[in-house]
């Protein structure tokens, strides 16, 4: 009995871990539709080894930082015989489902900065963020790491910061820290140099729409899984989930006006702005959450890329650091039993604690890509970004068969 | 103990959910690589918007037709404390998994009526679709609605008319529907007007074939969790799945004479025939259903296509209207003990139901298709199909880099 | 409680086996992105179809070699009423799973053979693969067929040749067989006519990485579900596999100098070499053994082709046959206590049992495409492949709308 109810939460938690996988591939197929044709084998690496370093990074020291864990024991110990390790490698499959999160850390900076980032700083601030910067807002805020929850919160707010599946946590964090590297990195060559451009055509909406796609599934393992076992489970963050995801749809398909990459970016904006929430809000609180993020996404993006002019190519900015602040704040809103919500949370903590979460990635974006900056260079030459990043770094195109015939490269 | 059973439930019927969820990806790719260039935008914008349309109709009107349930109390009472709310929100997750469910009945009309519909119509149909006709159906063969299942199936024919996961409540219905908008809609703008010339060629067999693998990757969950609770799950169901899928794949391999089409949706046509009896039927009576639905699937969609003039884009009629009839009728064939099966079916049942589903839904679809066309005018212009969908509607192309480069838009 | 226990089981087995089906779409994508645009529909093609002929003849013949059990006994009896049936369908869906691994042998060989390969002959090395030599490797292993796991290894080597989920069984197993078809069957029309060209040139990064995705997503259900219950799951095994894929991520960037081939054919590289030590290694040295494969495959993916003229397309001699071969020794090395692993392992075993398993591969691979080759003539005429698979086999290109357009078919 016991047995099987630990082989559970291992298997569950194993498949929110794969589903939550599965969304980075989502990243990398998101940016290869809406980046040129000639960044679409850059998108493609950066996710994958961005992932690779994110393990590492997160193995050795990200994980100790947020959890007070190492793994440098026997085999035997990991999985279950040693202090502070769950049967049958609970806490391994723990790690694995927390890796993926850490992870969407750069997976999210990377469809900012593409099209013009070098490929060896943007790989070191990856390691920089996953294994130092990342895992302290994470264990402050899940593991109540420094005491913050209980100082600050808990006693003078009302309520422990609530952040379920990482609105805040995750995206608003990923997402400021990408405006800050943004910020440092520059416009694209020539984004900027011809007004009234809108701005460069994305070469696939089908792949956009499938990077789109794997995200909108996975999420769901994302945020019901972050209830960490089976005991644990509730429905309700499935349905919450859904009804953001349609909210977000249909907001960006009236703001945006049939937009195919507004309506797929919609879905995704209605589920960064549901995960601190989706425990605690009902069903319709949810769907206009989710409505409310489909709207700050389209109305932003368009701000954020035309008129200030932050050449942020995916809209990572909008996407997760606004809509991730909207769902921390959405949180203390609709959460409430006033509301129809469960209830624990309070507006005043939401508020403060969203507003130092997304601060908090700001700084922390500022500080490393001027420090990969500084060593590496992080920017492509203007002769580089004409060439394309594919043909820069990887000495390939997307489709090498077409170009080799035709003569392109 | 009794919370792990609970929580497995909730966790079993997520993934079925998640599973059915990845399908309508598969709807939208299908039709994506089988739709002209011109097209492509308009296929995956109508089915992500389908969905959040079908969400919000099934959650609001829907559910509560076919189920009785309404979903307007506190967030505290839907995951459990409420009459009628499983525990852990485990009615929710299984609103979530029947709304997967729901949701196909306008992704698979959506493949019938490609390149030529207006879009508000489209969406106004769905939401009479997915909150009023399809609960209908639902209700009566699943919660026993109206006594249909006591009065007509059980006392005068038998036995319940026994629909395990949808080849007549979803499928047929969904196919007959299609068959009925479709014939409303009437031909794409010269697609007749070429005597001889077989059909419009597919814009990509690589997405039609991604298309294809996420349903068949889904249609696992869509199958198996209709069991609807870890205690009620049968390998029977996977394994029959399997081999209705490996018949139909062979069949079509074989009759469409390797056309990687017919190939790739014959997979499909097993499994739609094989959703009614795969709990009660024998692998070897499911590999045989399978193959005649694969073979019933390359014959009508040629017939329907050229010789009858209907023009269905995807052959969603011959696909799931076909191939769902069909497997309500095999059901009553080899669910039968004599056949190996499990028995507890008639066909005297199959037969009726099968036909009356069929028949609902063409009745259905000509009602709802027939009144959008009347309120907003269902149809293209001539001109506007000559555009094409995606510059009509969307304003964008597919591969908007690459057309903006070439003038071609 | 025992019914939750087998339910729970049936349900793991069941996501084990929709993931790892999700692989075969991963090969199929794969090997789209690899080979030229003229042979991507019967690329895609083929892996469906084998699908389905392995299906048949693992469930006529293969399954039975391997584990003795048939299925021609009434549906109730397959539920769990007869004798070798598990309760529930627990057998049917022990059946899917290893049904999923036995196709990977012709998805393996597929890739290799690609471009020239006739279709029959293809599938009816499929069918004697599947049906027949596949088995004959799988009880000796798995279910300790022929007592050689008591005679050979348990009391001559010091312990049971240890492969959990497959590096040998049927990654070795199935690249070396491909080795032997690719000898058999010859490079492509003009692949070495041009010294100094270093190959042909991929159609497209973007479908390749697709493949990519898809095989590492369905893997951690490849090495996790191995366990075959929920009471033996572990999170080593997740973990493991995590950190192997990120070693082959990392050590085919840098050794294949951040070429997009080789870092997506680098996680599988590692992915490949965890199998069958990944619950028994430590997580670091599954870290270095995921390193190597990745170094093993680009160095031999370069040997084969350029230098000693074996025209393997995707590399799946190196991929699966080479890092396959490690694993097998790799779970020798890092599976000792002395170097962290839990042990029960000893070097001499799997020394052995790979090398026997790889030779097998080979010798069956050169009898099996030999003997279709007699029978049915297995090259396509150079006439026939300057036309490309897809024209020749399947009349139709992969994107035939544009072709149609161009006037290119």
């Amino acid at each position: 009995m016991e047995q099987l109810q630990q082989g559970s939460d291992v298997f569950f938690l194993l498949m929110g871990a794969i589903l939550v996988f599965a969304m980075h591939g989502g990243f990398a197929f998101l940016e290869v539709g809406t980046v040129r044709h000639f960044s679409q084998v850059n998108a493609l690496v950066k996710i994958m080894v961005d992932f690779a370093i994110s393990t590492v990074a997160y193995f050795f020291i990200g994980f100790w930082i947020s959890y007070g864990i190492t793994f440098l024991v026997s085999a035997s110990a990991l999985t279950g015989g040693a202090e502070g390790f769950g049967p049958q490698g609970l806490t391994l499959v723990k790690f694995f489902f927390l890796c993926t999160f850490a992870a969407a850390i750069p997976a999210i900076v990377s469809g900012g900065i593409a099209e013009r980032a070098r490929f060896v700083p943007q790989c070191a601030a990856t390691a920089l963020l996953v294994g130092f910067a990342y895992p302290l807002i994470e264990g402050t805020v899940w593991n109540n790491n420094f005491g913050l929850q209980d100082t600050l919160f808990e006693s003078m707010l009302g309520a422990n910061f609530h952040d379920f599946a990482g609105s805040i946590v995750v995206h608003a964090f990923g997402g400021w820290a990408a405006l800050g590297a943004i910020l440092r990195l520059g416009p694209r060559r020539g984004r900027y140099d011809h007004p009234g451009v809108s701005g460069t055509p994305p070469s696939s909406i089908p792949w956009l729409a499938m990077g789109s796609w794997m995200l909108c599934i996975g999420w769901f393992g994302f945020n019901v899984m972050s209830a960490q076992s089976v005991a644990a489970i509730s429905g309700l963050v499935a349905m919450n989930s859904l009804m953001a995801m349609a909210g977000g749809i249909l907001a960006a398909l009236i703001v945006g006006r049939n937009d195919p990459g507004f309506v797929h970016n919609g879905a995704l904006a209605g589920l960064v702005a549901v995960c601190a929430g989706s425990d605690v809000m009902h069903p319709v609180g949810s769907l206009v959450t989710g409505a409310i993020a489909g709207f700050i996404f389209v109305q932003f993006f368009q701000l954020a890329t035309q008129r200030w002019k932050i050449d942020d190519v995916l809209g990572v900015w909008p996407l997760h650091g606004l809509c991730g602040l909207w769902g921390g704040l959405a949180c203390g809103i609709f959460g409430t039993e006033a509301l129809g919500g469960i209830g624990g949370v309070t507006f005043a903590s939401q508020f403060v604690g969203s507003l130092l979460g997304s601060a908090y990635g700001l700084v922390a974006g500022l500080i490393v890509y001027t420090l990969v900056d500084l060593i590496f260079g992080f920017r492509m030459s203007d002769e580089e970004q004409r060439r394309g990043a594919d043909l820069t770094i990887h000495n390939i195109s997307a489709n090498p068969e077409l170009d080799v015939r035709t003569g392109r490269i």
